[in-house]
């Protein structure tokens, strides 16, 4: 048992997955999950993932020992301003924001160590491309990497508990300051994930191709780009929106190698090709030594389409 | 029984997963597997794919009456060359290229109707990012697309044994012109793998980034660039050379689009980068409601792991 109650605000994807950890873990005596969507909620009470399910903050949040912030990052500010008058002293506050200088900023403003409360940064590197707490479930961390990014604000004791969780859920917890998780974040997830929207959408918009055509045929290659692009759409703009400078920044180097690309087919430069693919193959062998492409998620998918004898 | 013999010139991913089907599906009597790579061979051999495996082309396609061309496309031509003067009359000659005004040209150079050669091109749309016979799988086909553009060259029975042969591979077989055909595949095909090339070697190249970081925290997203950048440089440095004005034309469309991306974010257009991420997200609905997102590869690769009890 790591806390008394621990409250979870926002019962989305990462935040229900949380919550299936948390009971099963036996890591909490009392579990209440914050939603304001009461669609979210009632999904929530029927999975049965929290001892409480309310959208009352003060309910939540009132004698908590650990509140987690699991929302879309832009609504942080208005939820720690709102919780402030019902925090007990003392009480750790961590996240799973995707972009860490902004929630924090957005946290600090309002709730600080002046007050008696502890802040403790954290982004579990997991997710699939749905959304919702009907989506989320307890192997989702498995094997991956959570990262903590604790200041000035935050105690050893904090700390190690934070750290505990995550790593009951199966994660490995590391730790860096917030600037530079946002930095490595744009380049491995931010990134790729704008370009995905990106290129789903020019596709999708030719003209003179059918719509029709373009989803049957989207086996080629195409599908796996709307996979990533059916991620949650507001979690999405706030990440960009937040992280804006660094993306900003990797857009234009990406553009500019993009160009090159392009002018290395028109001039038939077949070397230069041939070398950048051979460099990602041996970049796509690194990440498989590093055991970072175990698909959790379609392994689960599969287990179900087993199970309901009707594969998707 | 469809062929008395066949055979096929490459003995690839997309070679040694269609002589897998001649040979379970009884669709010939002997079946001719040839491919320049010593080390492809012999891998053939031990993997038992063809009654005859050979380095010699006069061996492989003597009294053939299907020749399969499964090579890189810009091998095309010499091999057309080369086979010529083995060729029995009436022989029928088929590929798997992924860029079909080209590879026909190469083929139609050196044989055409007038020396009683009869000439249907295909395109089985199916594939993983591994290349080479080991790879190869029988059911790498099932419920995907085949396309074939038959032209002047083709006739009714040679274009209906040509269908039956991938139909018995489980293939779903369209009809369509070259030309229609590249310009299909250059959107939901050639110009994704591209972005996956150009992002993948974007991100590796960032500077006061370490490697390992980008490596060890790439299941935030670009691990799945790695994947599809994992693939054939070969195979794909000469789909974009011969299918080169389409390509540099999709590019420009893209870096459009992706510039007003850009743009949208400078001046926080949340509204329009949401509209964007809601569009996209409906896209792969519709991907998944067309069952193009059956991933028959990491289904099997779940399968193996199962069985070696060591997942990769």
């Amino acid at each position: 048992m790591i806390f008394k109650k621990a409250a979870i605000l926002g019962i989305g994807l990462i935040g229900s997955s949380l919550a299936r950890n948390l009971k099963q873990n036996n890591d909490v005596q009392t579990l209440a999950v914050y939603d304001k969507n009461t669609e979210n909620l009632k999904k929530a009470q029927t999975l049965n993932l929290g001892d409480i399910c309310t959208d009352n903050l003060e309910a939540a949040v009132a004698d908590a020992d650990v509140v987690i912030f699991a929302t879309p990052v832009c609504a942080f500010g208005e939820l720690a301003q709102n919780i402030k008058p019902y925090l007990k002293n003392g009480a750790i506050i961590t996240d799973t924001g995707s972009v860490k200088q902004y929630s924090l900023q957005e946290i600090e403003k309002h709730l600080n160590k002046n007050d008696g409360f502890v802040i403790v940064g954290g982004h579990p590197v997991a997710g699939t491309e749905k959304s919702g707490p009907e989506n989320g479930f307890a192997s989702l961390f498995k094997g991956r990497w959570c990262i903590l990014t604790p200041d000035e604000n935050s105690t050893p004791e904090a700390i190690t508990k934070v750290t505990q969780m995550w790593e009951h859920c199966g994660m490995l917890v590391d730790t860096m300051q917030a600037a530079h998780h946002d930095k490595v974040m744009a380049a491995v997830s931010h990134l790729p994930q704008l370009i995905a929207y990106s290129i789903v959408g020019t596709v999708a918009d030719l003209e003179g191709y059918e719509h029709k055509e373009i989803i049957k045929y989207s086996a080629g290659g195409f599908r796996d780009f709307t996979r990533i692009a059916g991620s949650d759409p507001t979690m999405w703009r706030d990440i960009f929106l937040t992280n804006k400078h660094t993306v900003l920044e990797l857009i234009q180097r990406f553009v500019e190698d993009l160009i090159a690309l392009e002018r290395n087919i028109r001039w038939d430069e077949s070397d230069k090709l041939f070398a950048l693919f051979k460099r990602t193959q041996k970049i796509r062998k690194d990440v498989i030594e590093a055991k970072q492409d175990q698909p959790e998620h379609e392994k689960r998918l599969l287990e179900e389409s087993k199970t309901q004898g009707n594969p998707k």
